[in-house]
């Protein structure tokens, strides 16, 4: 296998795309990245798009070839749709990565896209659940925020979690958000707003929860030893590591700890050589507050039950310990689902440039987690600016 | 690239699976297959499953994860939806091979699996326009029959192809499924009894369209070096090919032809080096009778425009030229339209290893095409048996 390293990104801003068509984002972010690649589409030779519930949605499917035609692209190239619910966009990513990693394509377009703000709150919430199975959980009509507020619940009860750490993952997010031009919250929130903010999922408050939102994000992979010839900064993929998790809470041993991400992280560590320790900067997956302390655990950057410990010392700051979400994470950017995976690429290669609004000095090497669903997958890509 | 065999295929029969979830059918295929390459489960890598429009019909999305905990898949294999309308069986064949092929895994488990009949006519013809472009073609009302009913009456404008030449195909495939057990419809039908039939869209009548079906097919895919381990009659995939055509009818020069299968089976060809007259047994994409006489000149096996005429001079029969799919193909055998791809994998398997109940005989060859939507997404297949 092959080096593989990333050589144009292009996203939409995240957030309310009024008129502004599935289509339309998917296209925006894809031609984008081509231009920041400097490469001809015609020089590609295959697309992924990663994309949970469009046909729910905004009744599109088969939204692969809708994009690599709306873009120009060749007919020889074969356009694939990925979904893994909220993973989506990192599951693209990994199968773009394969590809040029075996050698089977040198160039290949990866992108991720949501439009949900069309849609009703109901057909959202319908929409999101579809990813619960149907014949367990998903008919008890257990929600996201609801599934997120059993984690919460446990992990108070187990290791002394406050309502106070979970608050302040939303301060230090809404924070980072404000001086992120592709955030859809731009505005500070104090831990007393936080905590003040009416009960979605006891304890989940709404702003321990990640905004419905539209947006897309992709990015141009090739083989490392060519990428300099295309982009001054190309970004290296040391690893990417998909997994599988538990489908329903009950058989999960402890919910406190989503087992897709410890065995992605583990893969993804030891692939690409290093250790949570050497990780610079890192965007992970917050879709609700007590999802970044869980994941800030599983990924190794906290022992287990000191995720939230870890935020009130400022560890997870920019410039504390392992700076988290830079980008203002899922909270405050927003979750266009199918999206986020190759928004938090955007993010991270953004810092490995160097050229990022909320810039972690001198940050060498970057983690992005995405996770899906109930934990059922999880991709960790790790990614490496050049000396 | 190295070679990659097929060790075991497993399938549900296609039809109305009543009171079986959509997970029970995958779930079942999978096994069958894992059981039929003589695997254990925990020596699988990787995990493709084909789908279409669960989250649509049944609710039901990030089916990946969910019937790979189903059949007890270990939680280090990814677990990995792919969708393209009809063709999502067939890419995820490809994703598969992909694998096997470039040494990233050595036994990969592909599936496809669709569950319509619990859903309503309404539901299902909602879901299935999903595939048009909601920005253009969608809107206007265009369905699927009525899609494939414009090329038709292009066809025979064109061509001089007569409407008996559609209704043959019906009689062949129809004739061709009563000794298929898997097939929903195993009753013979005659000319007249198709001429008789209802018009759905002019000049396709009921007969010429395949029936809404539920259904699951699955294959084991390893390296061709060790596959007669595993399996006594292996067969080798010699290529997949994937390509993309239009989104929509007004951007085809002539939708006689749909360009994703000439493009396909083009790249098929050279990668397995033959040529469409070595092909022994084809099972084929005929979601419509025009569609299988379109499919079958793109795919090189008759000139353009003598398709309609090689049915009825008997070419395609179990004992012609090239006997076109004699499992009943779509319209007989049935379309749950995620799982077509590998339904079609499964027949050619049991034709190449001899053992089919419509055995062509000496079958050494055998081509699978797979197409989604208006020609959007294609796959071609091309098998061997040993000798």
């Amino acid at each position: 296998m092959r080096g593989v390293s990333i050589i144009g990104v292009g996203t939409t801003p995240f957030g309310v795309c009024e008129g502004v068509s599935l289509k339309e984002l998917a296209c925006k972010a894809c031609l984008d990245a081509l231009k920041d690649a400097g490469i001809d589409k015609r020089e590609i030779q295959a697309f992924y798009v990663g994309n949970f519930i469009s046909g729910i949605l905004v009744g599109q499917e088969t939204i692969a070839p809708l994009i690599a035609n709306g873009i120009g692209l060749p007919k020889d190239v074969p356009a694939t749709k990925v979904e893994g619910a909220c993973c989506s966009g990192g599951i693209a990513l990994r199968h773009g990565y394969l590809l040029v990693a075996s050698g089977a394509a040198d160039f290949v377009l990866v992108a991720g896209v949501e439009k949900m703000t069309s849609a009703s709150t109901e057909k959202n919430t319908e929409g999101l659940a579809s990813a619960f199975d149907q014949e367990t959980e998903g008919r008890t009509g257990l929600t996201f925020p609801g599934f997120f507020a059993l984690i919460a619940r446990r992990h108070m009860h187990q290791y002394g979690t406050k309502p106070e750490h979970l608050g302040l993952v939303s301060v230090k997010n809404h924070s980072n958000g404000v001086s992120n031009p592709r955030a859809r919250f731009r505005n500070p929130v104090s831990l007393d707003e936080v905590m003040a903010s009416r009960i979605i999922a006891d304890p989940l408050r709404l702003y321990d929860c990640c905004p419905i939102s539209d947006g897309a994000a992709a990015a141009v992979l090739c083989p490392s030893d060519i990428a300099a010839s295309f982009h001054p900064k190309p970004v290296d993929i040391l690893s990417v590591a998909q997994t599988t998790g538990y489908s329903a809470t009950y058989e999960m041993e402890d919910p406190t700890t989503l087992i897709a991400t410890v065995k992605a992280a583990k893969q993804a560590y030891e692939m690409a050589n290093i250790t949570p320790h050497d990780v610079d900067v890192a965007e992970i997956h917050d879709c609700f507050t007590i999802a970044e302390i869980v994941d800030s655990e599983d990924l190794g950057f906290f022992p287990k039950g000191r995720g939230g410990f870890a935020v009130e010392e400022g560890q997870t700051l920019l410039d504390g310990k392992i700076p988290i979400n830079p980008s203002g994470g899922l909270i405050s950017k927003g979750h266009p689902v199918g999206a986020t995976g190759l928004g938090q690429i955007y993010e991270l290669v953004i810092q490995l440039r160097g050229e990022h609004e909320n810039q972690v000095k001198g940050a060498e090497i970057g983690l992005a987690h995405n996770l899906g669903g109930t934990g059922q997958l999880c991709t960790v890509t790790i990614l490496r600016r050049r000396a």
